[in-house]
């Protein structure tokens, strides 16, 4: 089996720390390997460097390249510009044909993974579904009613491993996944899937013309920047899987996380009394859940809750944590202001 | 007239700003020259370097010398070890005496005057006074219940310049504070005196004996820091001035600010909508009452208001504004964990 890593994602929640050409993946975020090393490490006992696809755009690519010693150079694929994943799984399915695998598992290259056992466990079973013709989407069982995540119901269990997948809902409102948490069969969709590159084309070919032309083309040698646009700008989920027959879900339970904004970080590191985060030393009096990020100084906080302080070389960031998620408009604003260069 | 600037004080207050061998009257609080720069540069239009005579500690000697080029060095006066103002103002003293001056104004290193005209005027006046033989005091009009400082109750007015000192009043309780602030006449006493050389001597002799003999034993010849330990550990105020007689205060306005504490340096700035500060760029959103000192980085504040934030090369400072004061303990805990080098 191969693996394809998404890494084309810029992570504008993790700013001041990602940036245009330092993207979330690149990111220690918990103080040890960064996101996209922790990634490749975790698939090793089983997937080798030589197996593993990196799929990122332009501009982050020699950041990532400096992340991934052992990643054969060959095996980074720079996408000429973000098309959404459809494409860039088309082209990987390509590429692992290409390389002589018959399979592989796509998988998002910032998020984060406790059990690691158990998560190269589950990608063994995936494999074996994937093997017997399945399009294969892990589900996540869910711990609260998100809704920045896409759902899975699945259907009724049958005589096959896993479950078949009734129907996709994207990004439900408040209410809706409410309903879905409650009724307790429902998974969160991660974007991570397992399915044979044969089967993979054969729906390409079905329900995306304009990436199996491009792939046509690719095959008779065109430059893949010329073919690029010839492909469809969508998700794989919308443009496959929501119209797919033979899409299955393995409900799986390995301490996953999105790690999807500073707060949330923020709850999967340690609490250290005054919060948590990559910071030491710290000193602290009377403080508590903060999250600090200064990898390079002394922290002193002092009478101080609640807040995310972030340490990078050149921007500094104090924001209350309940609405760290609105770095965004910071980002905008440094825009406006002809401050493009630390956004 | 020459100028005694007394510039020993170390100000933890400032900290993580201030350090060890880097005193609050070294730095930069407003963005513009350091507060001692500032000490010399508003004394410039009436008294030349070469008639001011900066006293300091051995720690800090070096960077008050990098900081002072104008200054002869031989105006830098090092005192073997702190013991409080009296010794120093007393070998002052001797110095002025030594270079053919004959009266002197001492000044403290680490203040802020915000009418600099005014000042200089006030000096004038009170070097009138000190011809006339009197001990001169400036008394800043109070404008809060202060207890941090010392008072002066003034007799009634005479005939002469000023008004004579019934009494002094140091560091009173809060009722007390508020009982002098409402009587409408006390002043707080600011450390800045103005006196003839012969008259200081006189009142050394008669009250400050081993001070006495420590000059006296300085004019045959003896190295300083061999008799600096004759002198009494005491401060001149309760040395000398609360026992003499002919002690007299001149009322000012002349927006003076001991610059005592974050919260107070940020009272002094500018606000600019976030709060006031030295950094530059700020983008903040929904942001107030903030006092930020960053000036080689992008700030960004989110959501927060009235907190102290100071980045300097090493230490990172976030505080509660109303906690500010306590650095100081921050300060303690470094030093019980062994991280004396941030203090």
């Amino acid at each position: 089996m191969y693996a394809v890593i998404l890494a084309g994602g810029r992570g504008t929640r993790f700013w001041p720390l990602s940036r245009r050409n330092l993207p979330k993946q690149c990111l220690a975020l918990d103080g040890g390997p960064t996101l996209i090393q922790a990634t490749i490490q975790r698939l090793l006992p089983d997937i080798p460097p030589e197996r593993v696809l990196v799929i990122t755009g332009p501009d982050m690519a020699t950041a990532i390249a400096a992340q991934l010693p052992q990643l054969p150079p060959e095996n980074l694929l720079v996408e000429p510009s973000g098309r959404n994943t459809a494409p860039c799984i088309a082209w990987a399915c390509w590429e692992v044909q290409r390389r002589g695998g018959d399979r592989f598992v796509v998988l998002p290259s910032d998020h984060h993974i406790g059990n690691e056992a158990a998560f190269r466990q589950a990608l063994r079973e995936a494999s074996a579904m994937a093997e017997a013709g399945a399009l294969v989407t892990l589900g996540i069982r869910p711990t609260r009613p998100e809704t920045g995540f896409g759902w899975i119901e699945p259907g009724d269990s049958d005589d096959q491993h896993g479950l078949p997948v009734r129907r996709f809902v994207e990004k439900p409102p408040l209410a809706v996944a409410e309903r879905l948490l409650a009724e307790g069969r429902c998974l969160w969709n991660a974007g991570m899937f397992v399915w044979r590159t044969d089967v993979l084309r054969k729906n390409i070919r079905s329900f995306l013309g304009g990436c199996e032309a491009f792939l046509e083309k690719l095959e008779e040698g065109a430059a893949l920047a010329e073919v690029w646009g010839l492909t469809e700008a969508t998700s794989v989920d919308y443009g496959i899987l929501e119209r797919a027959t033979g899409v299955r879900t393995l409900p799986v339970d390995f301490g996953w996380s999105d790690v999807g904004s500073w707060p949330v970080l923020a709850e999967l590191l340690p609490d250290r009394g005054w919060g948590s985060g990559v910071a030491e030393p710290v000193v602290a009096l009377d403080a508590r859940g903060n999250l600090v990020y200064a990898p390079a100084k002394l922290v002193a906080l002092l009478g101080v809750e609640d807040l995310v302080v972030v340490d990078s070389a050149d921007v500094l960031l104090v924001a209350d944590k309940g609405r760290a998620q609105e770095v965004r408009a910071i980002i905008e604003e440094l825009e406006r202001r002809g401050l493009g260069r630390y956004s």
